[in-house]
């Protein structure tokens, strides 16, 4: 039930890594949230749970027609890269066909909502004569492309959102998180496979997952229709840099190899200059966070 | 059944317009033609009806197991522009995923297919910050970034023609057979309404639609694997010209005012260099027996 004088926020993927900060987040701003999963489990955080299968194009359509949202935040989707190889068509349906659906749905029941779509640094720029790198970047490309036509097309108030790498505690099967993982298992088995098959030296821009829901927040209200975003704000650094960072909170001693750290202080990343929103969260905070989540499964 | 020492080629759409001339052709040529319906009608032009709803994943994949075909001419799909803006999810299912689902079950069940996907010159080109102007535009663009992607993955002997506007005999929605059509019930009616809502000084490359299947043959055999191929040899007229000659087949007399015409001889178009293929019908022979056509519904 929706709450008098509140308004209602969907968020779907609410149980996913992104999801789960968006849950709280929103909540804690005054919204009625709407949390959108597949499957009911356990989780919940004091929001409403709804159950869609959103690439079942009427199971969205009755959500939307019978939940009226002023906002939605569409987070939900497949971002497996290597997966996708193998299950190209599920990435097709996840990613695309689920969001022309739930955009249709939009368009026919809630059509003044505002939307966020979620795109990904690893959505191609669209050129002729060049193809994205794997089926998931395909779906990714397709999908905004879609979501930018269906937003030009029918005047929907619809803007894209493109974050970085998302870290923080969750869910999540970013670098940092599989660092922290491996850390924590570390302190508790003593068996050291840290920085086993790591580029120490790639690097990255890192950003709070709770920051970049913050910037989402934002851009329901600043951002341009029909526009892209990068929500790229956030702390520049290597996988070394990152390993470095862990060890110095690890209980157990592990080494990084001296030559694999770029150094710290680390480079605060250009951000999107039309965003308001900046890192509230060091990458340490951010890291520390990310340790205790995994010590705390 | 196949018959012994044939090749087996899967037309989809093989009771459109382009396909029912395709399931002649390629019979004509020797193959086993296996035309791919949703509804089994009472057209039979010799051939191996199969019905598949092509937007079903399932029910494509067990096609393609069962058939396992050596070429496959993919016409279906959906093409009135206008009511794609009523319809577009309609336009994503039956042009970007019946395509995908498609490719997928030649992928895993017949590999060393050869596959000729039909885009259109309403095909947008992809680029960054401008979008197709319409959703079925929007499909074809997706459609054949997504059939270049399958190609370039999953190493597909996969090519993409891109037909101009063809004309013949025939159930076409073109401009030609709204014409020859029109003439058609003013020569069993005398209501002449032939010119209402033509834009008569609109110039357009006509290719007779038997010439097109004979060009798609072609690339089966000299198509580079996943690039996209012009068929747009045929002749360069305006909407009037083609009312013009159309005008000296009718039985009866009907004007159309002399500044409307750009005068014949008219101009063969260009066409892609690559192709051998060349115009075998006249402009006037295309008109002639699409007239025919309409007379003898």
């Amino acid at each position: 039930m929706t709450k008098r004088g509140m308004e209602t926020i969907l968020i779907t993927g609410g149980n996913g890594f992104t999801g789960r900060h968006a849950c709280r987040y929103f909540a804690s701003q005054g919204y009625h949230v709407v949390s959108v999963v597949r499957r009911i489990g356990e989780e919940d955080h004091g929001v409403q749970l709804e159950r869609c299968e959103l690439t079942n194009a009427i199971e969205t359509s009755n959500l939307i027609q019978r939940l009226k949202p002023s906002y939605v935040l569409h987070l939900a989707g497949q971002s497996n890269a290597d997966e996708s190889w193998i299950h190209p068509v599920r990435y097709m349906e996840s990613n695309v066909m689920a969001t022309v659906f739930l955009l249709e749905a939009i368009r026919k029941h809630a059509p003044s909502c505002k939307v966020v779509v979620t795109g990904t640094i690893l959505q191609y720029p669209v050129k002729e004569n060049s193809l994205p790198p794997h089926p998931y970047s395909l779906s990714k490309t397709l999908q905004i492309f879609a979501s930018k036509s269906w937003a030009s097309y029918y005047d929907l108030d619809l803007v894209i959102a493109k974050p970085t790498n998302l870290i923080g505690p969750g869910p999540s099967t970013g670098v940092c998180s599989i660092l922290a993982k491996r850390v924590a298992e570390f302190e508790k088995t003593g068996v050291n496979d840290i920085l086993t098959h790591m580029d120490l030296e790639a690097e990255r821009v890192f950003l709070d997952v709770r920051d970049a829901v913050s910037a989402y927040h934002e851009l329901f209200f600043m951002g341009e229709k029909g526009r892209e975003y990068d929500v790229s704000f956030g702390t520049t650094a290597s996988i070394g840099d990152v390993a470095t960072i862990l060890s110095s909170m690890a209980a157990l001693p592990f080494d990084v190899p001296e030559e694999k750290r770029k150094g710290i202080p680390l480079q605060p990343a250009n951000g999107s200059q039309e965003l308001k929103s900046t890192c509230t969260f060091t990458l340490e905070e951010s890291l520390r966070d990310t340790l205790q989540y995994f010590r705390n499964l």
